[in-house]
């Protein structure tokens, strides 16, 4: 079984489903704006866990694309406003919305994703009260997205953060979404109780991993070029697992260097320098990793309770996939 | 019967009642900025017209508490992201919540109240499958909303715009919510189809009205001092019924006028004042009072069909009102 082949497999039927939900329309400002993102690629992890969720309690697949499309375009959502708020002109390589379309037109094409993301629920061939049921946890879900962006802002003007902060943010910010994608595809799937359950909680630390070892990419990868990103993270004081395990275990020069620089807009390009390197030599990166890899494990725990299927073994590849990637 | 003192009745009714979707929480910048406009006054307009509607089909207006509340939280989204977007700083005479909050907060704080107003759809009443119809109606209604608002940025852009491309504008930006109350407060109230339908029609005149009385009573209203907002809407070549009416009709010198002061950012106070007065001599201030009345009659109109009720008085005063209100 090749991961990559069953992603592609699932993406390109999403893909072609999910179409029907970002058509051209008028004023085209608003729907240009709003096809952006979602048109312009992404791995469609959040569809392909809902389906994978579904295959492995036995049911049929093709049912859930409605579910996947409203997460995914929920998804888009909240990139679109994040990218606004957090200022960031890139997004997979392209403009951001506000920056291809201006401010107004990204805001009201996020507000306008919203609700179609709503809309998409409504194809579910689902039992009216299962509908409202993903429909409430949906709205849960968004609650708990805004709250984890809110956290993620408010984190950068702190000094501190512990690592329990840190996690509940991004249980928020990121897990809510892969927890409501397996559980849902369990649910459209028929699962019994505890299979809903085991799913979402395998979602729930995939997405800790997920997020953990995308902190830990963005600082290794740019290792050698020590690249813009990075340095802006550090002078935005943007608090990574990286960063909160260092501002928690600093002492004498290394407190002081923090002190210094993380967090310090007009940080120089040496300073960036001497906090990555303290980073490393503290052993804040490696710790990161092994946290990373921790919630790897304790996902594919999760799965024992399923019955054997080809999907189970192809969500025990992505978790091991989410702290093997490279990007 | 006093139209003030039902509307004040219901209104107390409702501010009781909706406080529950609007508690403190954290993070708290993100809870504060999502209760500043709600909590910061209005008349309550759109649950009014709910309960009404409700009523005059004879049905127990409590039951829809939830629905007004999910309207009343949406209309306060489309506030906090439209004041964003329209660069306005003030809102019922508070700051705007991005003034408050910065620009970050106040877009997270409407993608919130977005979510909590769905939310509050889940404590109605209803058989599911009236459920499921109102969560779609008001997908629809945010749909038409986002378009409105895409609309009237264009709009400023544009030269000419037609009155039926006007009032296709303000049907989505006002009205919809308008029309989506009062189908709403019908339905939940068991009105039979046409009872249903001709009070979507009221409501559909009565927002149509109530935004031609808007954009008249604004110009109107400083007429005398010709306050900084009429000399912005100028500058900025905002398209009301009143411009565009100037705009289509205008020849020679008034054509003149316009072309180099309406919409040109930097035109000085002498020449915004000569709009103002080309803007009474053509006739157009006169012409948009005519047609919100003409609006109003037809809102009227459609309740012929209803059964005589206390609550379709009310209505009636509330079309009147609608071009009565001095502010």
């Amino acid at each position: 079984m090749n991961l990559q082949s069953e992603l592609k497999k699932r993406a390109d039927a999403f893909n072609k489903y999910w179409l029907k939900y970002l058509q051209e329309g008028k004023p085209a400002t608003l729907y240009d704006a709003a096809r952006h993102l979602p048109l312009g690629g992404g791995k469609r992890l959040r569809p392909f866990l809902v389906m994978l969720s579904c295959e492995s309690v036995f049911g049929d697949a093709e049912k859930t694309l409605p579910f996947g499309a409203a997460l995914e375009i929920m998804h888009s959502f909240t990139l679109a406003h994040d990218d606004i708020m957090d200022k960031s002109n890139l997004r997979r390589n392209v403009p951001a919305v506000h920056i291809k379309f201006g401010e107004p037109a990204a805001i009201l094409a996020g507000d306008f994703l919203f609700a179609r993301s709503f809309e998409a629920m409504h194809d579910l061939s689902v039992d009216c009260q299962i509908f409202k049921q993903l429909n409430y946890d949906l709205i849960q879900c968004i609650l708990d997205i805004c709250e984890g962006q809110q956290l993620d802002m408010d984190f950068e003007q702190r000094k501190i953060i512990t690592e329990e902060e840190y996690i509940d943010m991004i249980t928020r910010k990121t897990a809510a979404l892969f927890r409501l994608a397996a559980k849902g595809g369990a649910i459209i799937g028929g699962g019994n109780k505890n299979e809903v359950s085991a799913l979402t909680d395998y979602a729930r630390y995939l997405g800790l991993s997920f997020q953990i070892w995308d902190d830990y990419l963005d600082i290794s990868s740019n290792e050698e070029t020590l690249g813009k990103d990075i340095g802006n993270d550090i002078r935005n004081g943007k608090k990574t697992l990286i960063a909160v395990y260092s501002l928690q275990n600093a002492t004498g020069e290394n407190k002081q260097i923090l002190d210094e620089v993380f967090g310090n807009s007009s940080a120089s390009d040496d300073g960036v320098k001497r906090v990555f390197t303290l980073f490393k030599e503290m052993g804040s990166i490696d710790y990161a990793k092994k946290t990373a890899i921790e919630y790897n494990k304790k996902a594919k725990d999760t799965l024992k309770i399923l019955k054997d299927s080809e999907a189970k073994e192809i969500l025990k590849e992505l978790a091991d996939y989410s702290i093997k990637r490279e990007k």
